[in-house]
């Protein structure tokens, strides 16, 4: 065999507007580029505390058991469902995207008795439809997403939490997207699990999962007549590896946890009030854009539009590929096409953590209209930038 | 709740000589920090395409599906287990050391009919008592531990894989400590199923697992009557997103993967038979400066000592704990202590990767002498650095 040496990675410097990763802060690049320490020692072990302290702040909870699993978002996804979830386990699983359904996927995967209860993409589930069918199944665990990726909807949480819990089930909640953009007040909803990931408005590079477990997700582990199906991501291990007794479980992934230190630094220091203002902030300047160019959203309900990630409707007769490779390739803007159902049909316009900034909505709104120009596609020029500037300066 | 921010990352330097993470190149931590782009970036795609390129040279084989799966050396483990093995089969897992106690556990959690077929600490299997167990239970799956960085036993693999074939069963390996410091050769062995890590002689830091799978691995997942027990881990999916498809599946650990990558071709810069002799004269002198110090290696047979992994007895009435920390402390040395029974009993010092050179085995050796020194355990001032120098000027 011939050895076959590739050149050293140099990156081409993207403006990442898609479903994330999102542009990622330079002190967090450096932070990811610190000495590796070992796993056990003391200075590391105080990063995993810190960590956790910080991961406490972010999700709104006193959560004892609140860490990063060692896994992108999908491996948190999974720790939450193996984990709560036996077989035989009742489970509801809310899908109207693509995560929710990959929720139902891992709950079915460790024989769950599932039931998928569906709306739409795009559409968000109502309380009384949850009410009626945990009424009528009595499951152990709802799961839900708080915001879908995969169509830019918000789904409240607040009553839904009430009726899961009123009869008795646990909550678990999908905030891969929202953690870090909008509020995901684990204590106050009663969240029981949750679990998000480091790409999206965290703005750290992608490999770790924040997950968070209330003391009754705990008591259910606790509860539980079979092991976890996964080794890797068992809690009951990995409480003893992050909690007092720093148990070896596995070798923790040093320097992306130095990354997501650094990260949620970046979100404590600018304070979590602020930062979800800025998030409402470039999304209604990015929506009054894109309105002024004839381009509508793709969730009908404005009040349960994410913020951070804008799924619309491409225009009619405009060819997505050639629009999205022209972005990239002459503006180093890279955003989302649709996922599922929606491929072909939705953009995915990320404003997530550090993208989340005026310059961004600027310069998109700008090159979209110039990549829509190329296709004879844009009605009215400088519009859209004109609508942005304008909602800046009210 | 009030604010707490920690300060930022600034980790001390160490020499990692235990049994993982090792010393990381400073070209590798630099790739880490290298401009975070989409995961489905055409960049990306091309760093994935060699990554996966310079893995199978590593790995020493043709498999097409050879990648990183997104998680720590563990993740790997399960990933393989997983995949190959469905519930009800029947699997003989090695058990001669943490590892393989652990693989056990992961093929029990999908529901295998497990044989464990058990070793004291520190001991390898004979081709014999494979080729007796395999006669006795007609097995789907045989897992061994090639390389047990528990106790830094070598096990020999060519004989035992002709009886595993020979019997119609699938051979599983770890080959987490043995990647990149001794021969790994996945084809002329005929593995069907080899999980690493990237922080041991790999020298990158921890959080990907390199796999790779045969022909005929893929097949028996193919001809799978379940899904894999895991979404996250499932090699139907994975073969997708890393084969010509491109299918999203997971955001893969963008920045991670960058570090593997520039880790990856400094192996290949060095040449794999190189670095294999370098290894090895850096055990040969550690362990020469080591019994000249009257310090003795766990494995009692030298022909299956780990040059990567040099487990040693600590000597009597000596305290393994003051030891460390004064290394630690004093050096910035890391060594490993016991794992699982051997707690206490010994020590493990790593020469892996970018640790395996001179500087680490002499300043090692001195260091230690005056930790036994401080301890009144010293027998033979300057014994060991001699020892070790004689070697190196042979």
């Amino acid at each position: 065999m011939t050895a076959t040496c590739p050149n050293p990675i140099q990156p081409p410097v993207r403006t990442l507007m898609g479903p994330g990763p999102s542009d990622v802060a330079p002190s967090v690049l450096a932070a990811l580029a610190a000495p590796t320490v070992g796993h056990l020692d003391p200075y590391f072990l105080q990063i995993m505390d810190e960590v956790q302290t910080m991961l406490r702040q972010v999700f709104q909870t006193e959560n004892q058991m609140t860490m990063a699993i060692s896994g992108t978002g999908s491996a948190g996804m999974e720790t939450c469902v193996v984990n709560l979830i036996e077989p035989g386990d009742k489970a509801i699983i809310c899908q109207n995207g693509v995560f929710g359904g990959r929720m139902a996927d891992v709950a079915e995967r460790v024989g769950a008795d599932v039931t998928k209860l569906e709306r739409p993409f795009g559409e968000v589930f109502s309380t009384e439809e949850i009410a009626a069918a945990v009424d009528q199944h009595k499951p152990e665990v709802v799961g839900i997403v708080h915001a879908e990726t995969s169509t830019g909807a918000l789904q409240p949480l607040e009553e839904i939490s009430k009726v899961v819990h009123d009869a008795g089930a646990l909550l678990l909640v999908d905030c891969v997207t929202s953690l870090g953009g909008l509020p995901v007040e684990i204590d106050r909803l009663n969240i029981d699990a949750a679990y998000s990931g480091t790409q999206k408005c965290l703005s750290c590079p992608p490999g770790l999962s924040p997950v968070t477990f209330s003391p009754q997700a705990l008591a259910a582990m606790d509860a539980r007549k079979q092991k976890v199906s996964s080794w890797y991501l068992d809690i009951g291990m990995l409480r003893n590896y992050w909690g007092a007794d720093r148990a070896y479980h596995h070798t923790a992934p040093i320097n992306m946890n130095y990354g997501l230190h650094q990260a949620l630094r970046l979100v404590l220091a600018e304070g979590l009030e602020a930062r979800f203002a800025r998030h409402r902030l470039h999304h209604e300047a990015l929506r009054a854009g894109l309105q002024a160019m004839g381009i509508a959203y793709s969730v009908a309900n404005s009040d349960h539009s994410l913020p951070m990630l804008n799924s619309v409707l491409i225009p009619d007769g405009v060819d997505d590929a050639a629009v999205r490779k022209q972005l990239l390739n002459d503006f180093g803007i890279e955003i989302g096409g649709g996922l599922g159902p929606m491929k072909g049909k939705t953009w995915r316009i990320g404003l997530m953590g550090e993208a989340a900034k005026k310059s961004n909505v600027i310069l998109f709104l700008g090159a979209l209209e110039q990549c829509l120009g190329a296709q004879g596609k844009n009605a009215e020029p400088g519009a859209g930038v004109a609508a942005a500037n304008k909602r800046y300066l009210e």
